[in-house]
């Protein structure tokens, strides 16, 4: 039986604000990445999180970024070592471990947010720096990653588990890499045709580019988006897809 | 062979901005209690100073406070819930276990500090909360204490190691908690009395209070500050008195 | 013909967070009490507060409150000397004539926020360290108190404009402050009930309390929330009452 | 009698942590460059520097930078669009602007200060960003440029007034702009080197490059540095060689 998980960002109120509706999106997904405070979330809400994955049976990552609440982690900060990085991807990862402990929760999984993510996927230095920091904390975390990218190959070149992670409403370009959002069609609106493209590319291990290229690529995560209603509903549409075609929609580690 | 250990708060610059000289007190005391981002600190700070410890031998544990940069965690912010304080702390205490593992150090003790430190002296539910913070990430965590204080009982109640600490530099009231730094003669500035002073504790396993009362309490470590010339003067005082009494001066656990 | 001043809380927002409706609610107030980024707001929300309200020809002020943005204002920060509160005001001032001043409006009156808006009403010194950053920053803004509190006494002594409030969903206590929060009653619900409490306050020139006292107080300025449909429903009611009784729903100063 | 003015940046402290000798520097220059809370600096520092500048008879600029205690401003921060920079500069030049009103001074130039700061030479959007927002807030504020740089055309389309900065202790490439710190040379130590060529580039009214180019250049202002007491033995020694040659030094404006 062929097997995918679904994952999804979480936790991204902070104190009075709030951001997506985690109740029903932890319906939906299997694994959540969870926010640690510096671009959003606050120990009381990465508890929360925690514990409400926990009691829905959802495994949570740690979703490390830059250190930018006004920013939401969008926006490139930058100036950093390497070394830095590596310990500011650390502090976030402990953190959430600790938040999760208390709630009896553990922490499965690495995937780093925003515009931390984006250069990561395009730069090896800061991939690796990544990459070290979940090996520094703990060699077994599972570092979430895209095929083909800098990121696949750090976790590769450390000797990390990974989680190759597809897009449920983004489209590719022929480097594998996802296509600007600035461009005509960026993103996909249509959840049927995102359910059928995302089933194609679990059946088929490959991903197609938007010129009709094909890139060979094991899916373990399809990533989806709670941020608004049409949001859930793709997810939705996207999870029912699958278990339609029995394929089990389960984590990607035991958690 | 008697034994006491010495800890000093450390790791207290943020970004461009240094205080204290934590090289000169990494040569002198036992046990560093390290900011952990929150009042003071960040992850490059952390970092650096969990290594230095590692290489001198010195333990390090984790000094939690208010989120509060601007006023050095001083300041009591009022509204916690102790639910709120409890994963405020784990969430610190998680910080520094990262940054020290990427170091090759290990956190062996928690001390609360400053506002935060002082509130949960006299407050049996933040002492329970911070206990309850330490006993949820890593229940082999030392809490440091001050003898007959809230954080005495917390600890005992929790079934938590704890390290009982004395001040070097600052006189008790007779509920043996520190005077209030506004009372004339509340801090002691001579070395050479606080030298004396402290051996006198060691030896004797009680406190004297500022009306001569007498309460029994063992050592387990001297508090020494390092925040400028005088102070690292006094710390070194205070261990050379030791070390000539043939007093032991290591951490209170092994590290 | 009777006048009275709408006055709401606005700007709330902070990045990519949101909070409250101030679309809606500029058309139904006639000030706005604009977050100036210390517990709520940015440069970028100010500004387009102030510029939606000029179009709207709604008033505005600055709502200084505790550098606090995780806890929006709302906790008690201890240990400000009256001097440190009175800079912190005239910052948030400063900086929100100026984000209004590129949008072509201009701060006509200041109201403190939150916690540190409820200290201003029963601390006398609190009340005057406000009052004293506004007439130092700017002596004709307008000091919006309470009546019979401490805030009013403290614009009287400075010598500055004031606007008398009254809320239009609290009830109050035989010493004219607003009672707790936690108590029964203590927040009206029925937009009907509140409409004519309102207005009998406005006509009669006085409160009523809880127990059946009445305070004479003059009242300038209803204050009314914008944070969900309900208090938007409430507020509309408030004015549509005011507007029936031929009560002109105007600032209390020109704009 | 030839005048210039000697600018420095000061209250660079936060909270508990400080930063430079602002009462030295204070004695030597006659324009004080105030941190405005974002990069450095908070209400009581603002409003401390205020004052003492005020005593000493030193005019005061607001120094906006990039919302980042961490990284004291000197981290560049994409993403911002032009809009936002000026609402973020203008909040600063507000809130500094209160700040010095509570001390009876008054803030009389802007300067960008760290990343910022450098973008705004190279980048004529951003430099016609910082001064709109000067334009906005207040069109008497100098804007203080650097000859044949962005920010002296923005200053001049903008028909600011404007003060031309020359650098006593950096080099010029051939485009006018500082040599990069990175280069061998681009920083000058010889306090009587430097102040040598300080009073030569007054005199003959232009700049020489690291190749001997000659840039004509009206200058107004000399930077100087007071981060460690080479630096203050470097601003003294300026100061002392521009007083031998009778050259005036003045601020640039009437405080």
């Amino acid at each position: 039986m062929m097997r995918v998980d679904l994952n999804c960002d979480m936790g991204e109120g902070f104190g009075a604000w709030k951001m997506g509706d985690d109740d029903a999106m932890l319906d939906i997904v299997t694994s959540a990445n969870v926010a640690c405070g510096w671009h959003a979330g606050d120990p009381g809400i990465m508890h929360h999180t925690a514990a409400l994955a926990k009691d829905k049976g959802v495994a949570i990552g740690a979703h490390p970024g830059f250190n930018d609440l006004w920013g939401f982690g969008r926006r490139v900060i930058a100036g950093h070592s390497m070394d830095d990085l590596e310990k500011q991807v650390a502090y976030q990862i402990g953190a959430l471990q600790a938040c999760a402990s208390l709630a009896g929760h553990r922490v499965t999984h690495v995937k780093p947010h925003g515009a931390l993510g984006n250069l990561s996927q395009a730069d090896d230095d800061i991939a690796m720096a990544i990459g070290r920091a979940i090996k520094g904390v703990d060699a077994t975390l599972v570092y979430m990653v895209m095929p083909t990218q800098a990121t696949e190959r750090a976790a590769e070149k450390l000797g990390l588990a990974m989680a190759r992670e597809a897009f449920a409403d983004r489209t590719y370009d022929d480097t594998g890499n996802l296509t600007s959002r600035k461009v005509e069609g960026a993103i996909i609106h249509d959840p049927t045709f995102a359910a059928a493209r995302v089933l194609r590319m679990i059946e088929d291990g490959e991903i197609t580019t938007v010129t009709g290229g094909k890139i060979k690529a094991q899916i373990d995560s399809i990533c989806v988006h709670g941020d608004n209603p049409a949001a859930i509903g793709m997810a939705r549409a996207v999870r029912d897809a699958l278990i339609a075609k029995d394929i089990a929609v389960r984590p990607f580690i035991e958690t």
